[in-house]
């Protein structure tokens, strides 16, 4: 096999209650990529479509989580990458994630699978590093994992999948604004009272064992936000009436995806994600501002080959 | 049946990264108490053997719990209460909350069971305030339900059961000192670093993860407070020896029980959590203090009938 074509899920992190550690996959967006082996040694960016993105190997994303492997193995040919690109960058739903996981783990398929999940994580958190600034890997994890992850540490990496229901979905508004990464960071308390850090940890145990029993209104109750979301959504439009609405149409709750702009709901099977759907364009449609939504299951299997 | 004797078992509460939400159960140490149907209306406190607490009513965590629950039922008798104490007060083990639980399990019974578990912990919850001066219910919650409980929120009181693992051992040290409640709050920060609150966060999580797939080397790595035990743990003299020289002897981890003064760690087996006991002897032994020490399967029944 010199060839693989590959669909590299979008992904949402941070899941209300589990800012910096908590992730899930998504089914019906990602992008799609393929990885060849070339005589040529090295890596080369041969096609990009979708968005605009460089081409340099060392300043595209998928470039540099594809040098750090590289960098690791000894062989004497090359990959090229293509990306077809469908996650808008900076739409807070993972696309450089999506990027950074899609060339390792095709190139590691295409090499025999030298390296498990998480040593993909490992390369692909220096592509993620480029975008965002930092070495995370809360949108990788799940990308590569599939379903929810629970990246328990960076160094050394521990990542934790996490049963979930078999009738969840997710919603999922894009408002076409631009949140700087800079200032939905610069938003952030250093310091938080120590009450609300207890509320936010009991919620994220309570949905950790919701998600293990299955548990919808444990879920439901445990989708809440009392840190991060008071700051970072006042730099969303409309995103109180957002919630509000979502959760008067039946989704389980909804908060912020990555640092935004987007917003994520769940919801207990796919009719209520739909309902949730029509709820968000409701609110965006009198807004003047462009949106696109999504409406997925949760992808238990993450990345994934296609033909 | 007219007259139940019962045992109320000894609490672990907070259990590293989960304050002042997360506890579990033990076995070998608690109080046995009697209940008594008598035909004289109301709850009298007629025996206490063990420490010297309060005979009224009123001023006894026992008496206050039995006559929230009285004061919701509507009968022609009254209650009889003997306490057998064996938990220390103010030892961090959950003394209070065997008190306050072991009443109005009794009655319950007694009643033929009108309440369920959850109602019993509101009840209860009015004696522990007594003790603690404010209503919790970490001690109460795994008393009542045993295991490991995960008290979500107070009002509305919802109270998770999480499994563990059947291997799972406690051995506590009670070091015969005094730690004030009002000390070991006055040395909490009011405010903690977003980043530090991100770790506990994570660990809680994983904590739960742990618990619900007996992954013991995630138990141990998640077994960690990075918010509390920097504080209170200067009040415990030798805790760092201690813990260091537990953690040698092969626990998966320890921390502070409660608010203290005792120490908790937490083993895979029998055999390790004696290995712990002697541990903690050792560095008690030349400290002058007088302590008495626990090893005790996690009792995951909780409170009981005895003959």
């Amino acid at each position: 096999m010199n060839e693989i074509k590959i669909f590299s899920p979008a992904t949402v992190a941070n899941v209300a209650c589990g800012f910096d550690v908590l992730g899930f996959c998504l089914d019906s967006v990602g992008d799609d990529m393929v990885i060849r082996k070339v005589d040529k040694k090295g890596i080369r960016i041969s096609r990009i479509e979708g968005f605009e993105l460089p081409y340099e190997t060392e300043k595209n994303v998928a470039g540099v989580s594809a040098l750090a492997m590289y960098n690791a193995i000894d062989v004497d040919f090359g990959f090229e990458i293509e990306i077809y690109k469908r996650i808008k960058p900076g739409s807070g739903i993972g696309s450089s994630a999506a990027s950074a996981v899609g060339s390792v783990f095709g190139m590691n398929e295409l090499l025999g699978r030298p390296f498990n999940k998480t040593q993909l994580t490992e390369f692909a958190i220096k592509g993620e590093a480029l975008a965002s600034k930092c070495e995370h890997a809360d949108n990788l994890a799940p990308a590569l994992f599939g379903g929810f992850t629970l990246v328990k540490s960076v160094v050394p990496l521990k990542i934790l999948e996490i049963p979930c229901p078999n009738d969840l979905y997710a919603t999922i508004i894009h408002p076409q604004i631009e949140i700087k990464t800079s200032e939905a960071r610069a938003v952030l308390p250093k310091e938080v009272p120590l009450a609300d850090a207890i509320t936010q940890w009991s919620n994220l145990g309570s949905l950790v064992h919701g998600l293990h029993t299955s548990d919808y209104d444990l879920i439901k109750d445990s989708l809440k936000d009392v840190i991060i979301e008071p700051h970072r959504s006042k730099l969303i439009p409309f995103y109180n009436e957002v919630k509000n609405e979502v959760l008067k149409a039946g989704a389980l709750g909804a908060s912020i995806s990555g640092s935004g702009p987007s917003i994520f709901s769940l919801s207990k099977g796919l009719e209520t994600a739909k309902t949730v759907k029509e709820a968000m364009k409701t609110v965006y449609a009198k807004s003047g501002i462009d949106f696109d939504i999504h409406v997925s299951k949760i992808n238990t299997k993450g990345i994934k080959i296609i033909d």
